[in-house]
C-alpha cells in the first residue's frame, strides 16, 4: 500500500498529504477541526517529501465507464446482426467461466504451496524446538525460526519492493478505486499477477500476521482484465478474440466479475451490493474450481463439498443458537470491536505516514518487512516459552503441530496453538476447540501481541490482506469474553460455547478495521455455514461500524485517501443541495472546434499544466473564452489515435486512398495509448485541420447550471462518467465537471467539508 | 392477477390484448412471425371485451422515481442542518426495523393459523376416511373433503374478488411494476394487505395447489409503504411521522426493503440485485422476529435457529456430495424444467386469455376457485384411492397425517403423503424421505395429476403463490429421476440419494416457471441449508431459463405483458442502436409557459384524449408548434395541487396574507391527488395566471435529438426517470421521451419488435 515509487505524482507530495487532512468546514466553521490540527503535523512531516504512491499517476488517471458513442461505434452497433449480439452474449459467459477458472486455479495454487510449504516449515522448527528443549540452548531454534520466517519474507518484499509496488497489500483498495473509475497504473497487468502471488506465498509461509484472502479478490480481478480483452500487452501475444470488450465499460464489468471470483474463491461466498447473473456465474465456477482441484489434492476426487479457501468449520446447533438477552452483550462487543478497530486504524495511519516518510526506498522497505519477519517469530516465540498454559493432548485434537515444550507428557503448550500455525487454522481453533482449551492469560497476552503485530505488518511492502489477522485478533478477545462472562456469571452452563463469542468477536474486529456490513455478513454466515448467526453478526457489524466511524474511517479507506485519490461515494454529501453545478465546475473549458488545427490540438495536449483528458467540441471556437455551442466530446485518447494515424483533412484530400480509420484501431491502442509527446507531428502537418465529427461523442450528457450538486452527482455514478459539460440555457458550454469537481465535498463531522484535492 | 373490474382500461381491452401479442418485426419482416398469427386468435377471443385487468389504472399510472428538484425543495434541503440529515438517516433504520418487524409477524400469524387450521381440517378428514374405510362408503369422506375445500377457499374467493382484486395472485408481477415505475391502483393499501393475508390462509388451508411464500412478499411491500409514509389514508389516520418520505423515491426505496423482508421472511435468505445495507437490515429483523416468535409458539422461547416459513431441512453430506459426472444429468433435467416450465406457462397463458374473456364476473371467479377446490380433493382422494403403494411405518417417520386407508397394519399409503398435507410438507418429505419410500408410478401420476392442478390454480382470482407448487412438482419428478437412474445403473450404489435428485427437479422446474436464476439459487441454498450445492442449482437455473425463453416467458412476465404494461428492462435491446431520440420520442409536446393562464392548464390537464403527467415548461409558448426554449419541467399532480391551492398571481397581490405553498402541501396530497374534474375553477379564475417558477423542476434532465436508443434508455433506468425532455441544439423543446415510448421496443425472436402499447 505504501510504496513508493519515483514517479511524479498528481502533485508535489507535500500538497497531497496536507491535503488529505485538510478539512475547511464550510458551514460550520467556528471551531477548529481535529482534522485540521493533524494537517499541521502533516505538513511538518511531510515538508520536501519524496512524491507518489502506488495509487496516483500522472496521465489518463481515469476510467470511462459511459460508452463512447461516437459515428464510428453507432455505424459498428447498426451493421451488428441479431445473431452477433448473441455470439457477444455468449462470450460473455464463456469469458466469466474462464475468470471463475482461473481464478480457482490461482486460489488452489496458493492454498497448496502455502500449506506444503508452512507444514515443511513449522516441522523443521518443531522438531529442532523439541530436540532443544531436552538439551537446552532453544536460542538456537528461535534463530532458525527467525531467519527462516526472514529470509522467506524477504524473497516476497524484494519482488514486491522491485519488480512491481502496486502488488504490495490486499490490493482492495487498488481495485475499489478501479471499480469506482480511478485508474491505479499497472494495477491489473500480468506482472502484478505474478508478483502478487508469489508475494502472498512468501507472506505467509514467512509467518506474518497476514491472510492470503484479500489478494485473491485482487488476482481474480487481474485475470478478469487479462482473459476479456483476450490479450496480453507484457506477453505480446494478440489472441484476436473479444476485440468488442476493448472499452473501458466492458472491462469494468468483467474486473467486477474477477473481483467477485475472487472473493468467492476466497470465502465461498459470492458477495456485493449489485450482483449481476454473470458475476454470479464467475463465483460460482471459481468456487466449483477451487474445490475440485483441492479434492483431488486432498485425494478424494469429486468430492465437492468444501467452501472457499477458508472454512472455519461449521457451527453446528442442534439446541438453541444464542437466547435474546444475549444480543446487548453481542452489541456490547460490536462497540469494543468498532474502538479497537478505529484504534488499529489510528495506529496504521501514522505508520503509514511515517513509511511514506522515512521508509520509501526499496531496500528499506524489503528490510523492514524483514524486521516484522523476524520480530514476530522473536514475540512468537517468547509468548510460546513463557506460557505455562499447558492443555491436555486430546486424541482427536485439531492442532497440526502440537508443541509439548516444557509441557507434561501427553500435554501441549496452549499458547503454541495461536501462535505456531498458519492464523486460518488458529481461528478454527478459537471458534470450536472446546472450551477450557485455552485460559484467559494466553488469550489476553495473545490479543495484545496480536494487535501490534498486525498493525505493523499492514502496508509493508509484501502481498498480504488483513481478513484472517483481523479475524484471529477478534476470536482472540471474543473468546475470552466467552470465558470472563461463564466464571462471573453464576449460571455457567448456558455460556458453555466460548467459541461462539470468538465467532462474534471476530465479526466486531473485523467489522471494526474494514467497515464493511453487508458483505462481511454474508462471508461470516457463509464461512460459519450457519445462518443462525446472521442477525447478530450484521447488529455487530452495524455497531462496530457506528462505532468506528465516530474516530476515524475504515483501513481501505484510509490508504485511500491518504493517496487524496478522488474516490467518489455512492451518493453526494447530504448537505449539499445549495451548491450547484456552476459552483462546482472547471471553467473556463478548452474545447475544441468541430474541424480543428492540428497544431492547437497537439499545442493542448502537450500543455503539461492543464493535462485535460476531455474536451467539448464546440461549432467554433470563439476568441476571448466566449463560450460556443456544444456539438460533441472528445477524448485525449482519441486525440492522439488520431494523431498517430494522422487522420488530416489535407491527407484524405491527397491520399484518396487512405484508410478510413476504423474502431479496431482504437481498440488495439486501447487501454495504453501513448502519450502526446511520442507522436510525432512535423510543422507541416501542424498547419493540417483535423475533422472531429465522426470521432467525437456527439450526444454528450449536459446539464444546466443550476443543477444542484446531489443531482449531478447522481448523473456521474448512476452511468459512470468522466465528465460531464454545463451549459447555458442556449446550449453554449460553460463549464466541465469532473470527477475531482465532485471528490472535493465530502462529510466531515462539522458538516460538508471541502478537500483540496492534488491537481490533475 | 386475472381479475375483472369495471373500471376503465388504459384503452379498450381489444386492443390492449391484440396488441399485446402483436409484434411488427422491424429488421427482419420476411417471414409472418408466430406472435402475429396469435394476435389474430386474440382479436377474435377479445372482440367487445370489459376492460381492464388488475395491473392498469387511469390517471398517474407512473412513478416518479428522480426527485421533483424545484425550488420549495432546494429550499428545504438547504435548511436543513447536518443533524437534520442524521435524525433522517436514523429514521430510516427505524423504519426498516418496524418493517421487518411487522413482516415477520405477519408471515408468523399466517403460518400458525395455517397450521393450525389445515392440521385441524386434515384431523377431521382423516377421522372420516379411517370410519368409513371399515364400513365402506367412503364417497362421504370424499364429498365432505371436497365441501370443506370449497367452503374454505370460497371465503377467499369471496374476499379477494369482491373487495380487492388486486389481491389476487402473489402480487410478484405487481410489485415487480410498481419497482419498475408502474403504478398498479391500490396496490399498496392496507385493505390490500388484509384481503391478502386473510385470502392466502384460506387458499392453503382450502387445499389449493398454492404456496403462501410469494404472498409473503406483496404483504411486506405494503407494510413498508405503509410504515415509510407514517400514516394510513385508508384509516384516516396521520402520526405526522416520516414527512420527509412521502414521495415516490423515498417510497420506493421502502417498498424494495418491505419485498427483501418478505422474501426473507419467507424463504430465510435476504436476496436482491441491489442489496443495500437498509434492505438487508429490514430482511434480517423480518427473518429474527419471524424465528423469535415461532420459538415462543413451539414452546422453545428464545431459540433463534429456524430460518424463514420455508425450511427444506438441511441436506447433511458427511461425505460426497455429488460426483462431476453428475453435472450433465443436473444439465438434462434444467433442460427438462425449461420445457416443463414453457409447457405451464404456455398453458397458463391460454387459460388467462379464456379467463380474462369469459370469467370475468366476481360470483364466476368465486364460482371457478370453488370448482378448483372440488376438484383438487376429488382428484387427491381418487389418487389416494386407487394408489396400491404401501409403506411401512416408520416409528420415527416425518409424516404428520399417515393414512392407512388400504394398507395393511402397521403401513400408510405413499400417495396420501403427496397429496393429504401441505405442500411444503411434502416437498420436505420428497427430498429427504428414505430412499424407496415412493414407487416410481406414485411420483408419476403424482406430478403428472398436480402440474395440470397447479396451473389451472395459477390465476384463480385467491392469493396464492406458484413457488411451492413448482417446487413441488420438480421435486416429484426429480425424485422419479433419481430412482430411474439407480434401477437403470448397474452401480445403484452411487445414485443412492433420490433427494438430491428431487431438489435438482424442483429447482429445474421453479426456474423453467418464474426464470430467475441468482435469486433462486439463493433461496434454495438457503431453504436447503447447503452451499454446496450452489453451483449445479444455478447450472441447473440456467438451463431452465434458456431452454424455457426459447418457447415463451417467464410466468410473471406472461402475466405482465397479458397486461401490456409498460415494463422497463434493465437494458436496451440490443440491435437497438440504429434508433434515435427523435425517432422515439412523442411530438408535438404540449408545454406550458413558465407564467400561464389558469384556463389553459385547467384545458390541458382535463383534455382525456392526451392524459400527459408532465408538461415541459418554457420560457414563452409561441403559436403553431414553434418549439421554444426549455427552462423547466411540471407534472399534472404539481399543477392539481396548485389549482386546489388557487396559487394564482392576481390571489397572491390582492391577498397579501395569503399563505405561502409548502413543500407540506404537496406532501399531504401525495400519493392520491385529487383527479381534475374535483377542482372547480370559476369563469373569472380561468382568466388569472399562473407562476410555475418556483414549483417546477428547473433543471430537467435532457438529450439532444440524435442520442441512441440505448443511451436513452441508460439515463431513463440508471436515473428512474419518467420524462426526459428532447431539445434541439439551442435547447429548445422538440419532443419527449416517456416510459411508454422506450417500452414499445422489445427483443423478439426475429429482432427488434414494435409493440403497439396501449396509449395513455
Amino acid at each position: 500500500m505504501a510504496n513508493i515509487t519515483k514517479k511524479v505524482s498528481w502533485s508535489s507530495r507535500a500538497d497531497e498529504l496536507g491535503a488529505a487532512g485538510e478539512g475547511t468546514p464550510l458551514l460550520n466553521g467556528s471551531e477548529q477541526s481535529r482534522a485540521f490540527r493533524e494537517v499541521r503535523l502533516l505538513q511538518w512531516l511531510t515538508v520536501s517529501m519524496p512524491a507518489v504512491s502506488s495509487l496516483c499517476c500522472r496521465t489518463e488517471s481515469f476510467l470511462d465507464y459511459d460508452n463512447i458513442e461516437n459515428q464510428l461505434f453507432l455505424e459498428e452497433e447498426r451493421r451488428m446482426s441479431h445473431m452477433s449480439f448473441r455470439c457477444l452474449e455468449i462470450s460473455r459467459w464463456v469469458i466469466c467461466g474462464l475468470i471463475g477458472i482461473l481464478t480457482g486455479l490461482i486460489a488452489c495454487c496458493i492454498d497448496i504451496i502455502v500449506e506444503k510449504l508452512a507444514g515443511f516449515k513449522y516441522q523443521v522448527v518443531k522438531e529442532n524446538i523439541e530436540k532443544f528443549t531436552e538439551v537446552g540452548g532453544l536460542s538456537v531454534s528461535l534463530l532458525l525460526w527467525a531467519v527462516l520466517n526472514s529470509a522467506i519474507v524477504m524473497l516476497g518484499a524484494l519482488m514486491v519492493s522491485f519488480i512491481e509496488p502496486v502488488a504490495a497489500g490486499s490490493g482492495i483498495p487498488q481495485i475499489k478505486c478501479y471499480l469506482n473509475g480511478v485508474k491505479v497504473p499497472r494495477v491489473v497487468r500480468l506482472k502484478t499477477l505474478m508478483v502478487k502471488v508469489f508475494g502472498v506465498i512468501c507472506s505467509v509461509v514467512g509467518g506474518l500476521a497476514v491472510g492470503k484472502e484479500g489478494p485473491m479478490i485482487h488476482s481474480g480481478s487481474v485475470v478478469a482484465a487479462g482473459v476479456s480483452q483476450g490479450r496480453s500487452t507484457s506477453l505480446k501475444k494478440d489472441f484476436k478474440i473479444f476485440e468488442y470488450f476493448r472499452r473501458d465499460t466492458e472491462k469494468r464489468d468483467f474486473v467486477s466479475a474477477g473481483a467477485a471470483a475472487g472473493v468467492s474463491a476466497a470465502f465461498g461466498a459470492p458477495v456485493g451490493k449489485n450482483t449481476t447473473t454473470h458475476k454470479f456465474f464467475a463465483s460460482m465456477i471459481s468456487t466449483f474450481t477451487l474445490n475440485f482441484f483441492l479434492s483431488i489434492y486432498h485425494n478424494n476426487p469429486g468430492d465437492l463439498s468444501n467452501p472457499g479457501l477458508i472454512n472455519f468449520g461449521r457451527f453446528e446447533n442442534d439446541s438453541v443458537a444464542y437466547y435474546l438477552y444475549e444480543i446487548p452483550l453481542f452489541i456490547a462487543m460490536g462497540a469494543i470491536g468498532g474502538l479497537l478497530g478505529a484504534l488499529f486504524n489510528y495506529l496504521n495511519y501514522w505508520l503509514t505516514i511515517f513509511r511514506i516518510r522515512y521508509v520509501h526506498r526499496p531496500y528499506l522497505q524489503v528490510m523492514e518487512a524483514m524486521l516484522v519477519a523476524a520480530v514476530t517469530a522473536t514475540v512468537s516465540f517468547t509468548m510460546i516459552y513463557f506460557s505455562t498454559d499447558c492443555q491436555p493432548l486430546d486424541p482427536e485434537h485439531s492442532e497440526e503441530y502440537p508443541l509439548q515444550l516444557f509441557c507434561a507428557d501427553g500435554e501441549y503448550n496452549s499458547m503454541a496453538t495461536a501462535f505456531f500455525n498458519t492464523p486460518e487454522r488458529s481461528v478454527r481453533s478459537l471458534f470450536h476447540n472446546q472450551p477450557g482449551t485455552y485460559n484467559p492469560l494466553t488469550l489476553g497476552l495473545f490479543t495484545l501481541t496480536y494487535f501490534f503485530l498486525a498493525c505493523w505488518t499492514y502496508g509493508l511492502a509484501v502481498s498480504a490482506g488483513v481478513f484472517i489477522p483481523s479475524l484471529l485478533i477478534g476470536a482472540a478477545w471474543g473468546r475470552l469474553c466467552g470465558i470472563l462472562l461463564a466464571t462471573t456469571t453464576d449460571n455457567g452452563s448456558i455460556w458453555a460455547d466460548p467459541g461462539k463469542y470468538a465467532l462474534i468477536g471476530a465479526a466486531a474486529q473485523l467489522g471494526g478495521i474494514v467497515r464493511m456490513t453487508l458483505s462481511l455478513t454474508v462471508i461470516m454466515v457463509e464461512a460459519t455455514g450457519n445462518v443462525t448467526y446472521g442477525l447478530p453478526i450484521m447488529l455487530v457489524l452495524m455497531t462496530a461500524k457506528i462505532v468506528g466511524d465516530y474516530f476515524v474511517e475504515g483501513l481501505y479507506d484510509v490508504h485511500i485517501k491518504l493517496q487524496s485519490v478522488p474516490f467518489l461515494h455512492w451518493e453526494a454529501p447530504a448537505t449539499s443541495h445549495w451548491l450547484t453545478a456552476r459552483e462546482v465546475m472547471s471553467s473556463p473549458v478548452t474545447c475544441l472546434s468541430r474541424i480543428e488545427k492540428v497544431g492547437t490540438i497537439v499545442d493542448i495536449l502537450s500543455n503539461t499544466s492543464t493535462n485535460h483528458n476531455g474536451f467539448p467540441v464546440v461549432v467554433q471556437v470563439t476568441g476571448n473564452e466566449e463560450p460556443a455551442k456544444l456539438c460533441g466530446l472528445i477524448l485525449r485518447s482519441q486525440l492522439i489515435v488520431l494523431l498517430k494515424h494522422k487522420v488530416f483533412v489535407e491527407l484524405a484530400r491527397s491520399r484518396l486512398t487512405q484508410r478510413k480509420l476504423l474502431l479496431k484501431d482504437f481498440r488495439d491502442a486501447y487501454p495504453r495509448f501513448p502519450p502526446i509527446q511520442s507522436i510525432h507531428v512535423s510543422q507541416d502537418e501542424r498547419e493540417c485541420m483535423m475533422d472531429l465529427t465522426e470521432f467525437m461523442n456527439a450526444t454528450p450528457y449536459t446539464v444546466p447550471q443550476d443543477t444542484s450538486l446531489p443531482r449531478v452527482f447522481k448523473l456521474f455514478r448512476a452511468l459512470g462518467l468522466r465528465h460531464l459539460v454545463v451549459v447555458d440555457d442556449e446550449n453554449r458550454v460553460i463549464g466541465l465537471v469532473t470527477r475531482k469537481d465532485l471528490a472535493r465535498y465530502h462529510m466531515g463531522k462539522h458538516g460538508l467539508e471541502e478537500l483540496h484535492l492534488a491537481q490533475t
